[in-house]
């Protein structure tokens, strides 16, 4: 990894975006650039990145229109979460060996000012579920589960991409709430993980069923809560099966983030009117503030067992970031995606 | 008016639903039928109807699909809102001379026990007040905006519809409290009417105006509130022109009504997320226990001039229903549209 002298100095390569993705993005979206190791002025610390966060989200940055965040600029470092490790030091509160969690940027090396910077406590658990269920995953889940879900036991619970890795988060939220949960995947395997490992209710194989005779069947008094990380056809088809007073969480829209063209908008949406249901959009960053709390939550129910944190880590280096980033739309993951570049 | 003998016998004319609409009603959806007015059972009254209510919400109650209350039976009287005057009554709460409320139907008499009928109070307002601001218009304007708006002071509230019952009604509430308010409506002449007639601040012809740059221009900050009548290209337009936290209501789709294939959803619901923003759909019958509350504060913005209440009220026969209803869809009415039969 890099080329880090005893002094400090040294050279280091990031993942730059070359030009704006059209579509799916390719590898040539992308370049690779090799960079010296800035010195480190007052109140700064250097972090040698061990475990890249790849998020569908990510896509979106990609983009050149006004949205929560600024696009990635042509020529910047690929904005993404990541941890590592503090090698050298000028902050008070980072000292070196502390591991960290921060928006580091696909690149090996970052060297931060401490905003955005979370210490990760090992008595709370690992690398990559700081990335994962006790990151900003984990939070995605949580806020949005339960400030905008606003979860009754015995609700019928209804989440998208319930392998993955938020919606592996929110269906055991649910079960803990005493929800009735019902998750949409991808193929029987992945199905299979969801009843089988993850302990939802039902699966759903968005693929392979009448995803409206699949509703009727696992929702039959209709939904009290649909969290949405697809979009497209599955939340219209949802709209159609709500029960009275229903939420829905837009959280992402996974199947419009490649689009070339303006994908369809919810044609059924008048059912909020006939429902008196709500569809309400979020934001994890607007509860920076609750953070703390929530991840202590969190990491007592994966100790009690009652949260599993899957996860799929790809050893490999920083050159790989493309193909692993591809998995996420192709489908073929389960639960949080990290590349761990620590072992090069 | 019917044919009322003295012992109370006689016939009279109803419009009863022949056939189901496929797009616009035309003439041959309905049929024209004599009965007999029945005698009168214990508890019951019998009213013959002076004015009838002509809301888009009744085009809904014509297609057979599940909706929030049951669409109106091939051979069934058209369901409707009217006002009339009690003539004969077994019921201890409703004499004769009463002027009253309800959902009668379209047709020269109804017999009632009662439900869901308000006694009208002359103190509060005029029989056609009792079915536009005093009326389900104005309860469904009042619940609407202030119940699901939660405006404050300063938002920027944006009406389609805007010289239409509702909408009418919902700009000067927001005038009231204090909001910057803006209404969509089709033509100069209603523009000018939004504008000069109900105190809006700006008024946008959505039939020519560029509605991106009219939204910009007017609503600088972003929308805080849009009350949606309409549908279609002005949500989603809307959408795209949010300001954090937005709340849109959705109350109708006008312009979805009578289509004859599935209309596109807002392709740009995804504003919900980067807005954080609510997208919302009720009903007003869900407050029916606070009606009286709220046409009480109605009735004295009313008396102070805080609210005038725009009616299109057109003198004919029952025979005249469909010509006037259709006036809702040809857009060519301000106000509360009703059928005045009491001359006839």
């Amino acid at each position: 990894m890099g080329n880090l002298r005893n002094d400090g100095s040294g050279t280091y390569t990031c993942v730059q975006l070359a030009r704006r993705p059209a579509g799916l993005p390719v590898a040539a979206d992308w370049s690779l650039e090799t960079t010296d190791i800035p010195g480190l002025g007052l109140g700064q610390f250097l972090v040698r990145i061990t475990m890249i966060s790849l998020d569908p989200a990510m896509r979106g940055w990609l983009d050149d229109r006004p949205s929560y965040l600024p696009p990635v600029a042509i020529g910047e470092v690929m904005r993404a979460g990541a941890v590592g490790e503090v090698i050298s030091s000028n902050h008070p509160r980072f000292k070196i060996g502390d591991f960290v969690q921060g928006t580091f940027g696909v690149q090996e090396y970052a060297v931060s000012d401490g905003t955005g910077v979370t210490r990760i406590d090992p008595k709370l658990g690992t690398q990559s579920m700081y990335l994962g269920a006790l990151g900003m995953t984990g939070m995605t889940a949580y806020f949005g589960f339960f400030d905008y879900g606003r979860p009754r036991a015995g609700d019928t619970v209804v989440v998208s991409a319930a392998a993955g890795a938020v919606g592996s988060i929110v269906g055991q939220l649910a079960k803990i709430n005493g929800c009735h949960t019902v998750g949409l995947a991808g193929g029987p395997d992945k199905c299979a993980f969801v009843v089988n490992e993850l302990g939802f209710d039902a699966a759903i194989d968005y693929k392979n069923a009448n995803l409206r005779e699949s509703f009727q069947q696992h929702c039959p008094a209709g939904i009290d809560v649909y969290f949405d990380n697809v979009g497209g056809a599955i939340l219209n088809t949802a709209l159609s099966q709500l029960a009275m007073h229903a939420r829905i969480i837009i959280c992402g829209a996974i199947s419009q983030y490649n689009a070339e063209s303006v994908t369809p908008g919810p044609s059924n949406y008048l059912a909020l009117l006939v429902r008196r249901a709500t569809m309400q959009g979020f934001l994890v960053f607007d509860h920076a503030g609750e953070y703390s709390v929530a991840r202590k939550r969190l990491a007592q129910w994966a100790k009690a067992g009652k949260i599993i944190a899957p996860e799929t880590i790809v050893p490999g280096k920083i050159t790989d970031f493309h193909e692993v980033f591809m998995r996420l739309f192709a489908g073929d993951n389960t639960g949080k995606l990290i590349l761990d570049i620590s072992g090069h």
